[in-house]
């Protein structure tokens, strides 16, 4: 993607003054239950990273193995799996919990230290003169279930290796859900190999799992019965995905039950809707954060899953000040209204 | 700026795994000592704010009025009167002990209180229980230079107001310096208005800025006379315009005297080339801080400001996870080259 070919639509602006300030171009698609497009922004056939977007589809090995099961984890945990958390206590302490049942400790990760985003953690770790640790790192809870999978499966430690049984697992459930082959990968954040996909691919495979979760097509076999629990998991748990306050937790509130929705890196946003049997992939092209929200919240307005009282949050937003004085405003444009 | 109005070229991209994963539009201008445009990317006319870039020329009517000299101001205070610092130390200090010759105290600041962004400020706060304060707003030391400016004027206390003779005196400046007259102006993050300019009109101001320092048409009169001793005082005192480290300081310090940079929020940002004549203004249309960098860095560096030691930095940068682990770059395409 270079200058002159298509880096999406405008779908997200600031304005200051009356004045448009900031633009934010994009692509998105949604896809139904069947696998076809519904409606779609930009290049449909853009093939990108989803980043942490993707969490459910890594998960989906440590469920379908029998991994889950055997080691008793709970929604809460199976949330956790799929979550980019804040490394606020309730996420700390139950990544902490959960690595001590495998024997496992901190030195165990390979996502890396990260300062907690949670401010109250954070704040108590720099009194305290501690350290961020691995645990802190919004990916643990992925990373905790690679390593329960990594039990199951009896791998070496290097558990984030591309070449790694976990990750040769990922992969091959990454594959199938989209219904894509892979051109290539990146590494992420989190040392963890991203592969690279279409748009269209994502959003067909948020379509499988909304399927999957509301019922449409039955919920027969393993890969259906793990995805229709990752969503559950995250829909019942949505403190659990983020944090209080927070995007995807908030907007998974907002919408009741009707989306699980993931944020990803660089711009990425995915959400699923069981009830409606659809799949929904965003990419900001600029990969911001700001913008990537208000054009989810406005595709969730538009798909009907996300009440009129969420739209000054997700969907028009006042941008203040130092002093809390509203000078503008953060907003979806009239390409997604 | 909507959709289908021109949003400028791709100046900038990321990459993972060897693909290019976003991608940063923009505009740019470079104007000449006799105001007129040597080369532009996007749109040269578009209008928009320039937010903290305009800080040289809000901090004017400080010295033009003499209102810096009849306070002894150094050039160091100079300096930070056009900063966006990140309230190290030595700028709360210096902030702290400006105030005071005046009489004054935080309680006097409109700019709103910030967490202060240098980290070892912001960590001795958070072990000593403290709260920020307003000289820690980034924007504390051009506040401090509107507080002098109001003593020399003997305005009221609201001197962020833009009826209020300070703000009114930073307007005409503004006008003038950019040749035009402003279509309204937007509240900035620190309380003050910041008046919506066309980019040629800020690369025009820059141009005057470095053809006053630079020598080019003399330095005869107030206006110009204030013009060089502020971007004097900027390239003597690097380490106030933004920090240790900072990007700002760190430009400035590459070029070695041949260029004074300066950001703003969303986007923007300004150089001031003394030995060339030359003004830029750059605005990245998401208005997101990590592309700002580059584009300006490879626009120094295509017009021979900027070493080719400084390249790793300033125009092709590698992005490392939290391992430090290399997983892609950001640089500036060949628009810039």
């Amino acid at each position: 993607m270079t200058d002159g070919l298509d880096d999406g639509v405008v779908m997200v602006e600031t304005t200051r003054g009356g004045r448009t300030e900031c633009v934010h171009r994009g692509h998105a698609v949604v896809v139904d239950a069947g696998g076809d497009i519904v409606e779609a922004w930009g290049d449909p056939a853009l093939v990108t990273y989803p980043r942490s977007s993707a969490k459910m589809i890594q998960a989906l090995p440590l469920v379908e193995s029998g991994a889950a099961d055997a080691h008793g984890l709970t929604p809460r945990q199976l949330s956790l799996a799929c979550a980019s958390h804040e490394a606020a206590a309730i996420h700390v302490d139950a990544v902490n919990d959960w690595i001590a049942t495998l024997g496992l400790s901190d030195d165990d990760f390979r996502c890396g230290a990260q300062e907690p985003r949670n401010k109250a953690v954070r704040d108590a770790m720099i009194r305290a003169g501690d350290s961020p640790c691995q645990v802190h790192n919004n990916c643990s809870g992925k990373h905790a279930g690679f390593l329960t999978l990594n039990r199951h499966l009896g791998g070496g430690p290097d558990y984030e290796k591309v070449g790694h049984p976990v990750q040769q697992a990922a992969r091959a459930a990454w594959e199938e859900v989209t219904g894509e082959t892979s051109p290539g990968y990146g590494i992420d954040g989190c040392s963890a190999p991203n592969f690279a996909t279409s748009m269209t691919g994502m959003a067909r495979a948020m379509a499988a799992f909304a399927a999957a979760a509301g019922g449409h097509g039955g919920r027969s076999g393993t890969r259906t019965e793990a995805q229709a629990r990752l969503v559950e998991a995250m829909i019942a748990h949505p403190e659990m995905v983020y944090g209080e306050g927070r995007a995807c937790t908030e907007m998974m509130r907002a919408a009741g039950g009707a989306a699980a929705v993931k944020g990803g890196a660089d711009g990425f946003y995915a959400a699923i809707l069981p009830e409606r049997g659809l799949g929904v992939a965003v990419k900001l092209a600029d990969g911001g954060d700001r913008a990537k929200d208000i054009a989810m919240g406005a595709i969730l307005a538009r798909l009907g899953v996300l009440p009129e009282a969420a739209r000054p949050r997700f969907v028009d937003r006042a941008l203040t000040n130092w002093r809390g004085v509203e000078v503008g405003r953060l907003r979806a444009t009239g390409a997604l209204a």
